[in-house]
């Protein structure tokens, strides 16, 4: 998730935070052997809805520390939740484990693939979900220590990038009785804050024509790729006329498949996003009407498939106050010389100065900043009251999606944020056990940024994920 | 009327006319007159439907030689019919009288306006009424003289140039009962054949958008301009496939007033032409896709104002038949040492070696070429047996639509080359009236070419003639 | 101009005023005479660089109040400056006098033009130039009064609309002492704060190509609005790949004169904005790219007349802080019963909520939004320290160049928001006349803005101002 | 070779056929083997240059009849030469072999692919080299016989579809010393006329951007697609101003990898066509133009890779003549009751009335229409006197590039018409060898074609075919 931040103003907070430390003994107790998973998933990157093995892991992790795994959940053969307890309040943490094709890459400071074209953990996902079953794993060894009531549910999401995993969980409504939810996301740096992410919708337009021989009988033919370029351009005429936080990218994936003929089919994949999730539906709405011109002007037709399609994260003010606390207490942490020198190599070929401050500095604020990527943490958001954080699993200045941060996710610098990220959510998670007043003002904080407008997605609820998204 | 000929083979018609000698008499007696008609109208030139001095001119003539003028015919003031006789056959002539904007000339074989911007006889207008006439009159007297029976009718045919006056007469059912209609046209040499012209529709697109400043705002803003050229970018998509001697060609007439608004409205004039009146309309619907996708894709509205809209002239090969034998016997003429000077001297304005063959000479064949140019002569030949023919007004290689053909036409040039045209028209009309097994032939022929197709028109039939669309 | 503001959060500036309170007094003092002024030249509005009537009445004024007035300076007849004093500090008061085509408009609270299609003060620079001539004569006879030292200058700049009369003055060296500038512009509310405005360049492209007949020969032809509409398909690509803030606009204002003749010219006229001078320039350099393109995809050529080319406003921290303090003292107003129902009445033609405050509120910040518009006054800041504020002399809600404006300009109500703008600068630059320490740390925070940069400008230093640009 | 006729008019050849009929009995003796071996080569369809098998066959049956093979010349593996004789006149008979990708097919009158995707005889050239050397084997044993003089030379000329195997045997010289060439083409009927090609030119241009996250930094890339849309978009305003007889037809290969990063490459493959190379030349140069205009404007750089280039086929009148000539002797074939039975049902699958002639039926005409489709035998017409002609290898309405073509070039349907052309090439060959006048008079007829202009092309002339290119 690549940060763009359109940063007003810092806002420092500071207050103590009254969760038990003895929770972070329960981290420190597990944290070799999740360290060791995160390895093990890195080693064997799966893409979405493929991720069969790292799934497995930490269902097996999970199941073995007394959660209760529900496997092959809303249709999807890799999604699980594992739960331990009963009554309210119910607190789930969010764990995703896909990896991205392409970015296969060793854990070094050069570019260097295991296997060129292969997929790779360029998200640091391996990270994400070893990190929140630790958590998981620490709370409810806290709650079994101190008694405390409710349930604590791990969410096993998978395919975060693309496949949603987390809309087709929310469709067959596991998330329905759940109260607060948590997670967290790899990143250069340690920082809690009020940021969203850029709500998306996309998918692909297949235009029909009517092929012909292009230099006997073009009079003849209805060229597809005619019409995908009258919907492109009329796109291009419409960005001067959206909100100007708007994006709409796309590329012609079929454009024909001979020179000579004039083509019967063309493909376009586009994306459109905008920090509101209501706003990208209006200027969808615009988007089908400029494919809609592309087939009438070129007496040609039209079918839609839908991609990704997610909303923006509805920050929470008081889960995000929670969080930022905690991290305070959790605390960063300090390169070793060997790191060190791994992080510097790897500065080298960020091409730029960075400003990004180092692993041991904590950056809480409540900033509302917008990302420039997108997630299907967004979609439960809306549902639930969610919040978020970044810990410091990359090098600083890596973003994600780049070898660089696949080296990194593989490195014991990535083990290390790990640690950052399970203990915050560890000391949060306790705090929401611990105090139901809290609870219930995320719930009301989460009331207030909905401001009466409900969830919509196009992802339909047909409880038929489309498994093969990441593999055609 | 230019021509383009995309010229087949050369076929010499030979053979006697038998046509009485006695209405090239009657031709010579008025011809002095008529040529000073010519040169009035030329001096005084009135675009579409305002002709009022070059009507009147002819209505007067025509009047004072015994035929009954009907005025203001099909609610066009300028509009007029003559006739003579009564019973069948009914033999139709058509004059045409109007200007065209911006050509005011001298008869002067340089560029040389009598006032800059003016109207001026650009196509030679005041020679083709002005010889119509005068075949008229001198039919008329040999009709008289010999007695033969039937019917003679003038059409004082106003706006040529876009306003089509004879479409309007076609739809009062002027032209109901008429048998055969025979006409000319100037043009750089004497020529009977089978051409045909090419048929043509147009009009203007009117955007309607939402205005907005367009730097403030421009995402409240649905621009007019934008409608407009998302329609004609796709029209550019369409040449592709559309049958090669088509033709679309346009202007933006208004793109915007101000460039920091939103245009809230935006209008282009555009025109389609092929060979085939029915394959222009067959365009025409993919023409009206594109501006309805133009609307769609920038959620503007469009309104469309019909503008010129001629069929392409089915030639007759009776009609053209008697035409060819009729000029043979009239014969050309040449130029005196002053016109060669003028001649010499315009061409070397021309630019490029002329091929064109002079005026004495009569190129009669059957060629079936398709001119560049449209007319509303192309619509009476759907209803009508129909023929024209080309007559030596203006210098070899003088195109139509120029100051040069302004300049003949005001010229004793254009004079002389509209005697060869009355007596052309002269000795037809009168074979016409002798040989009623012609004018049966002329209707065999018309049936063959229209080949069970009939006349259609987007010029609607409420009579309702853009009176001012030569002046707005 | 209009203001688009995107907000960040207020911060009320709190703080006592040391100026003299006499100043108050002397404004009060001329106030009915400038206000007469101001309908004076509400009732004759003139186009930029044709403002000869409103030029020459505050000249008058300024003469008569013992100003030493230097008429038609920098090559522009309706510019001038009127001296007061000598030595350090130099103190700049700018005014504006010119008016609006098509905004004739009775002072009346329905639409209802003077005379339609005339110019009018839809900007209020009639109460632009009386405020400021008004607070000048009351300052000048402070100083006068206290014997304080240094010059004070009024600046009378024509054409702001469009014209750029401050940029030639500025290359025509009269700003070269000046130490601080001090104006206002007319709005909907009483405000001071850290605004800036759209830096802006922008101008005509005429394309020629090779006239043809369309149907005959359009081989033949080089279409210059193919030129134009390859070009401007090339920006709406270009709109995704500059930064968002950007603005890029355009109309064309010849697409053709004739459908049926392949354009030989055609003409697009195009403004780029964004909120850095520089960004402008550095799109501006791929505008002319896509200009180049546009060209040789066509076989044209083109050539570029510069338009309005005005810097982004640099804000002062120091003078806006003086500006608001004054304005805090100085005070708003009250509608009477009359104006508050002209208020209400005129308010129901917006169509909207309207949030803005009334009159008698004072809003001071140091809010760093962007407007929506553009200003020479951004390229005087380049130069010298400059700060502006708005006074309330519209009804809340109406914006800028809009019927609704002209009409407030002529109406009480903006005669009463030209005192609140009078007695603002009045205090403000007695101020500036006590403290040199101010203008010193004004002069420090210019420098802070400008970091380094220099003002730069495409208006050309050849002295020839555009005098015809508002009539041609 | 589809055939797209702008037909003229007929003319039909009389006269008589001197030839030997000795040498149909030639003929008739080696024809079964002949036969069989197109039929050999039909069920190993082998792509451009890579037509091992084939080439190999035909090879051994010339080398077995006593010609001297020269094989793997020019640089292309799969050519060759084939002589028998020496001295003067040279002449030669031309034989293609190669396949089209993905037009595997069974000898069936319904769609069956041997294997979905594999390659197929498409175009018939199966018979096409079978038939050239059966009618080369007949001629020299004529020539053997009869005592002519002369060298008659077989050239085995590769990757006809697009590979240009011939231009690159010109380029090596290996048609220097030829005085006459004659070769044939499948199809639906047995036809000999003046015909030409279209000449064509294509290539593939490849942008080159930079790549950035299209929502995070779309304003920091520069998108390929961009350029290719933008020259894309040029190429359609284009092509109202080149002549209408012109083609140009494009795909747009690669159109960007991720929807949501700008993408860094795209490629366009693109093909112009016109009746006459020089103007195919003159458009490529417009076409550059936009390619550039598009990268300009878009910032991006592109480069070419020059595609096939094939110059239209210059007829030779006299060749022509006797090719008319001998087919007229050679004469035509009827159906079995079998092969009317597998005609009717193919038929049905054509879809629409089919107007061809049987394949009894011989059409010798002085028709000069233009076939749709392009070939490098047009090369070899601009450097020696050429001519072809058609026999009725395909079912009467099947064209060439279909299912339809393979199946019908499998059955004994495409034998019989192989036959045709055996006989036909080898009464003329005869014919050519007897009459020296007649080569005398081939070579004025292609002067008076040449008309002082020269072959260009532009293939280089490195010696490097594009072995690869049907396989890439």
């Amino acid at each position: 998730m690549v940060q763009r931040l359109t940063v007003l103003f810092l806002f420092l907070t500071a207050g103590t935070f009254p969760a038990s430390d003895d929770v972070l003994t329960h981290v420190a107790k597990h944290a070799d052997r999740f360290a060791a998973i995160s390895r093990q998933i890195w080693e064997s990157p799966e893409l979405g809805f493929h991720e069969n093995k790292s799934s497995a892991l930490l269902q097996q992790e999970l199941a073995a520390n007394g959660f209760e795994v529900s496997a092959g959940v809303a249709g999807m053969p890799t999604a699980f939740t594992a739960k331990w307890g009963s009554g309210k309040p119910v607190i789930a943490i969010l764990g995703e484990f896909d990896a991205l094709p392409g970015l296969s890459q060793k854990d070094s400071p050069t570019e260097s693939p295991v296997q060129v074209g292969a997929p790779g953990h360029g998200c640091g996902h391996n990270l994400l979900g070893a990190a929140a079953a630790l958590a998981a794993v620490a709370i409810k060894e806290e709650l079994q220590t101190s008694g405390l009531k409710g349930t604590l549910r791990f969410y096993g999401t998978p395919a975060e990038e693309g496949g949603g995993g987390k809309i087709y969980m929310l469709h067959a409504g596991l998330f329905r009785d759940v109260d607060a939810v948590i997670t967290w996301h790899p990143g250069d740096s340690n920082r809690v804050n009020l940021n969203s992410s850029l709500a998306t919708n996309g998918g692909s337009f297949t235009f029909h024509g009517i092929a012909s021989h292009a230099a006997a009988a073009p009079e003849r033919g209805r060229s597809a790729l005619d019409g995908a370029m009258i919907m492109l351009n009329a796109i291009e005429f419409l960005r001067e006329h959206i909100p100007q936080e708007s994006r709409i990218h796309y590329i012609i994936n079929n454009g024909g498949s001979a020179a000579n003929v004039v083509p019967a089919k063309a493909e376009v994949t586009l994306i459109a996003r905008h920090p509101d999730a209501n706003i990208v539906s209006a200027i969808w709405e615009r988007i089908l009407k400029c494919a809609q011109a592309g087939a009438l002007a070129s007496e040609t037709t039209f079918e839609f498939e839908q991609g990704t399609n997610y909303a923006n994260v509805l920050p929470n003010d008081v889960l995000s106050d929670i969080l930022g606390r905690a991290m305070q207490k959790a605390g960063g942490y300090d390169f070793t010389p060997e790191e060190q020198q791994f992080a510097e190599q790897l500065g080298r070929t960020l091409g730029g100065a960075v400003k990004t401050p180092g692993p041991s500095h904590i950056d809480v604020s409540k900033n509302e900043g917008v990302g420039g990527a997108s997630t299907d943490v967004g979609d439960v958001s809306w549902v639930v009251p969610t919040a978020q954080f970044n810990a410091a699993t990359f090098v600083p200045g890596v973003a994600a999606h780049t070898w660089q941060a696949a080296a990194c996710a593989g490195s014991s610098i990535g083990r290390k944020g790990m640690l950052v990220a399970a203990r915050t959510l560890a000391l949060a998670g306790v705090e929401l056990f611990q105090n139901p007043k809290e609870v219930q003002a995320a719930h009301e904080a989460f009331e207030k940024r909905l401001a009466g407008r409900n969830w919509t997605t196009h992802i339909p609820t047909n409880g038929r994920p489309p498994l093969d998204y990441a593999v055609r």
